[in-house]
């Protein structure tokens, strides 16, 4: 059942090529279609395009599916080629007329793009306050191992002196600063299409900032051309927030695969938490770390996926729009499990202590005595060369004490300041104004 | 000449290649490197690591470089193999201990890492600047061409009546939400990495608020280890932003080839702005637009480039990184370009009056005859059964005449909403901040 | 039931996240694991590692499932982790010690990968078949359209007389070029790699020879570690020939996309294979063309996200690789899919004649006017001018007669020598060796 | 200077944009345009349309560029636009009429198209002899150290006793598989598009199977569109197959950055191949296989760029293909460079004795005292249950003494067999048809 029926049947194999997997990924943006309708049916009865009468049957029949989605039985059957059609099918069962007046001065351009909007600010809301909670999380383990000295890599050779607290803390701050494509993901997903039409809005008397209102939006999508030229472009960018907090995840999970190395071994994991080999008994293999990596790898190719499927096209509607739902919701998920399953892990790392105190990293202590011997007059590059060669030559004796005070360094971890730009996150951006995160 | 000699010399074909193309990329760094510079001479002065007197030295030393710069008179010297060795080199040539003490409490990740988020602040607020003026330009050209119609497209077909007006608002509106990912550039550029070394900080009693406030940044990145990770990832932000707007200059420009061809024929461009081919004589192609969505296009690429160059590392410095200056750099220079191109061109081209009154545009009225329908109390559903059919009879009588009223339609464009918009970026955004746009 | 219990769980979240969807997935190996279980139980006979009964047991039982297989009952319970633990699980029930034994000498790394390996040879081989048959479409259709004209487009504009001859000849010819990529993903799917077990080989005295023979494979991958390593390198080659392919096939519904439309119009569709719009009568979308396009452009990602979640780590096996079942396998279908679509769909292409002859396109037939001067004479650069001048002073009268000869022209469209390619593959390349295509 | 004046200019603005960086590029076409210039001169002569005095003047002309291109003085001066309208001039300059004929029934769409075919043929030509080289050095280096034993990874976790026979052996083997997609682009390269003009041919009696024959083309592009298409197709091709083998570079670079690593420390590097540290003086970074790995990783992205830039294009010529050579010239190059590089660098490489014989890989040799029980007739899982619980429980002792015997094992590398396959390309591909490499 289409809503655009006109009297000759589509070829079967081209229908079912056309539809592709609109109606299970539809089912994610049911509620928000549902929400977006009510707005729709208040607008048309203010501005006299249906009744009064009207507008309650709609709503209340808009509200029945809103319950159905509540209680999960929510279903778009077979015979319909997508959600919008089985509502409007529901509606116009019910109410007869009335139904058939919802789609007044929208296309269903509009309806899909207003849904999606909605759905991903719903998701961005979410997501953010995951990250958050997940920032929190790992300032909590840098504060418990402040004093969890490791080498510092870099070139990925042991260089300098380093610590689990510097370490846990990095990717606190660098969830924060990840969520700024969060809010430009929010920002795009903020403007109201509905009313825009196919592109081109309409003659009918509609209303625009009141469903704008009513909806929740921040502002309108003013030109109607420029409205649905956000197909695509909302995708886009929360495609680039997702990738660039995925690029965080992966790079974190990278490092716990290393330090969990029998040739590192900074870190254990709960055997519950490893996997073992099919022919090699001692293997316990981080595979958990493996798969959030490699998943924060892939998700790093979405922002391409969607570029390459939506570019090069001229502005208006073009059926290719319809492979982001395909593109697009499933990595959402995947991403929202990512988080989900560190915030599960994170808290079960033990990290083994006095890994530091091994021999073969002697020699990160070297700028420490470069340190005391600029602190004694000679200039750094002085330093430089007498400590270089005593390396060279095998007189090196590391210097192992020493105290960090600046900002950031190992023992004033500033994670108070780092807690700072999370309060002002919270207090400050539309992102999570709506919920008690 | 190298800042890290000690004694041996580094193979010359394993050099060469090393050092890759950063002579010429590090020109773009200089200023900025030189401005960090000043910043940590004021502050080791101030904790007591340096003299008075050689603060004086480094400051003197280090403005007659940026004079230099900004003579155009600057050159790093085949011999040094980066911007930050000739620094060094000119500072202790000239004042000698002075000079070798610049380098104290800093390494070259912190140094390069600092004069990169500066340049980057500085391209972005640039940009922004330029997204403002361009979306001001089609804002004006949409008032302009308010009344001149177009055939708007779905699918490649036309489908209804739209507007030139509509059109350059929708790119006006578009370039506004693509700020919000320079936003995000500069918020991450907006961190100060200064102070954290090689990655793990050091035992020196610096004070990084000090240098943070001097260089104007909104903040330290605190965590050493965090810090560090801001390479590639402000390039990776910024690359996003760049894609985000280059995927809207590339649709600009995709329309605007359609609209010069002989079947769509909408605008034509003056004819210094067209190339011509060299077999047929007839030809005066868009090759202007065709190059800005190629360019647009290859933008869009960006971010990848930059992730897979540096993705799937663990925490800490490679010299994977260096690659960054010769992937960003130039793309940031062509990103640039096109705008300085569209805000050129755009003001030159010629709508051509009428041409939504063509017959084979006849069917795009077909949105009106419904409305005619409704507005006379047929449902929806109905309405879109009964011109359907006159479509398909032959019967079917365009309705020409249509006045809309809503918001973002083609007698309401909403342009001072839109500039509106514009107006809140200006008067919010650390962004435009600093100078008088 | 996982094939390396240990005597300890796995934490449920950690399982289900791990598990992913390989259930789903390994339906597509279920065959080829058998078959390469079949060819390891042969062979570990043969060495003396298992008697003749137990081979004569295990060959029975894996005939029962390649039955199952065959009639579309083979299920993998919801208590394997995937297709192998369910295989080997089969056996031991059924067959006791017997079954325990298949899986020596193997690990699980080189067994999935002889089961990919299979997979994507018996794909490659039916894509090629696919190709080979559109091509064969195409070259019917340039036989039968070689004499309808239509404009020859470059810049988006009309430039030259062409012919559907032409059109379609040259994507019959390009997809005989894109079978080189197959060739290559063939050959890279060709090597043997049972038998190197977790990718270090064994000290197990097998014989790789005989298995390489009895599968099929033109050769062994001979290294161990080597073998190893093609896990990610097949899927890839694969990736770039499918991204390859999926190129032509979207710039060919791009064609007919905008050949379809109204203001060119060279084309029409069955009505049964267009869709509608919800709220404009009149139009008659080629959503199934936009849709091949769409899918096509997705394609073309595939190599970059398989990079991506597969690139920068070191040699030997990382659980990473198990997301390129995920990420290989449905495109794989779906690219099987727009072949088959565009088999059904490019026979019911309606072409419109005499499109050519609209005096819009007029200016075509400048390149006729100058060859007409340079056949009396006139050097080439010289008669451009002329004719360059006429048009640009309005004198200009189209030459609209002419005659090529020149292969791969109008009039000598060589769709003989293009069949000659198509026959060559047919006869020389490894791709159709086992069957009659 | 441009071939297609006609008699206004060009806005100075928009010409610098559009011509880009096609002068420096170009200088690597001008020997392929110059001789596919001879062979068209050849043949124009042969079919009439110049006569044989003209062909003497223009093969005269052209050798003479030819000897300057050899002798390094062949220069483009800042008047032309690209290397064509340099080459055209000269000839007019010099012989006047005959001159302004070398461009008949040719265009230059099918004149750049032809020189980057040849090129591109001749640039994989290079490369596969510098793969077959770089294999031939990895298996020399896999003889050397075929009795120095390293632990084999997976999941980054010592797992198995490997062998640096086997190592170097593998990446020899890969190289040979990666020559596959080289033949493919080779094979696309290998087609002749002189005559296709614009993209739709000419009336002109031209002859293509001489044009053909004389430039060494394997057959003709016969579809003057399909010989258009060409365009992008050719460089995605290649891009395909550098991609390819840069993963193989890559994964080697990764290997040996760990392999040198404290922690590791299988390998050392020659201190004159390292770079050091500003600040930390014990640090001998391997720099130079780090950017292996960068560019490696960043030649991954090549074939997106490409695809990207021209990718959701209709068929026919587009200005955006000229920056083609901007985004693949440069790239071609740098793979050029890693390849001289390794294969200056590999064989400086020392292998460190001895190594797996410290206390931390004792668990890698459970799989032997597992294969000890499986002979002593111990089913193989409960030979795994057994070592694991011993593993477990500390008892367990490694079986340190094994011998292997099957093909591609540490003690039967196979390394005749891999040189094999190398003998077989060398003997039957078009690829090392030409040379004696």
């Amino acid at each position: 059942m289409k809503i655009w029926e006109k009297g000759f049947s589509v070829n079967e194999t081209i229908e079912k090529f056309t539809v592709g997997h609109d109606r299970e990924l539809d089912v994610y943006l049911a509620p928000f279609d549902l929400l977006a309708s009510k707005a729709q049916a208040n607008m048309l009865a203010k501005v006299g395009l249906i009744s009064e009468t009207e507008r309650q049957q709609l709503i209340g029949g808009l509200d029945e599916l809103l319950a159905q989605v509540a209680a999960g039985t929510f279903l778009i059957e077979a015979d319909f080629e997508d959600v919008h059609s089985k509502i409007e099918h529901y509606l116009t069962e019910k109410f007869g007329d009335a139904g058939k007046k919802i789609h007044t001065a929208r296309s269903r351009n509009d309806q899909v793009l207003t849904a999606i909007q909605l759905f991903i600010k719903d998701y961005t809301e979410r997501i953010a306050a995951k990250l958050l909670a997940l920032a929190k999380v790992l300032l909590q383990q840098a504060e418990v191992h402040k004093n969890d000295l490791l080498p510092g890599y870099t070139h990925f050779q042991a260089a300098m002196p380093s610590s689990f607290g510097l370490w846990f803390s990095a990717y606190a701050e660098h969830l924060l600063l990840d969520l700024h494509l969060f809010e430009a993901a929010y920002a795009v997903a903020d403007q109201n299409p509905l009313g825009s039409g196919a592109g081109f809005g309409s003659s009918f008397p509609i209303d625009r900032e009141m469903t704008t209102r009513e909806m929740g939006f921040g502002s309108a999508a003013v030109s109607a051309v420029g409205a649905q030229m956000l197909r695509g472009k909302t995708e886009k960018t929360l495609a680039f927030a997702i990738a660039g907090a995925a690029g965080t995840l992966g790079k974190l999970a990278y490092d716990l695969v290393l330090y969990n190395s029998q040739d590192l071994g900074f870190v254990t994991l709960p055997k519950e938490f490893t996997t073992g080999s099919s022919i090699m008994p001692h293997k316990k293999n981080p595979d958990v770390f493996e798969l959030v990596r490699a998943h924060a790898n892939r998700l790093q190719a979405l922002p391409n996926d969607i570029i390459l499927a939506t570019s090069n096209l001229p502005s208006g509607y073009h059926r290719d729009f319809q492979l982001l739902k395909e593109l697009l919701f499933g990595p959402m998920m995947q991403f929202a499990d990512l988080l989900d399953i560190l915030l599960f892990a994170l808290p079960e790392i033990k990290i083994k202590p006095g890994v530091i105190e091994q021999a073969k990293y002697d020699p990160i202590f070297s700028v420490e005595n470069i340190n005391q011997l600029i602190i004694a007059g000679v200039p750094f590059r002085d330093a430089y060369q007498q400590v270089g060669r005593a390396v060279e030559d095998g007189s090196y004796m590391p210097h192992r004490e020493f105290q960090t005070t600046h900002l950031g360094s190992i023992h004033n971890l500033g994670l108070a300041e780092i807690a700072g730009k999370a309060q002002r996150w919270k207090e400050g951006s539309r992102l999570f104004a709506r919920a008690a995160y």
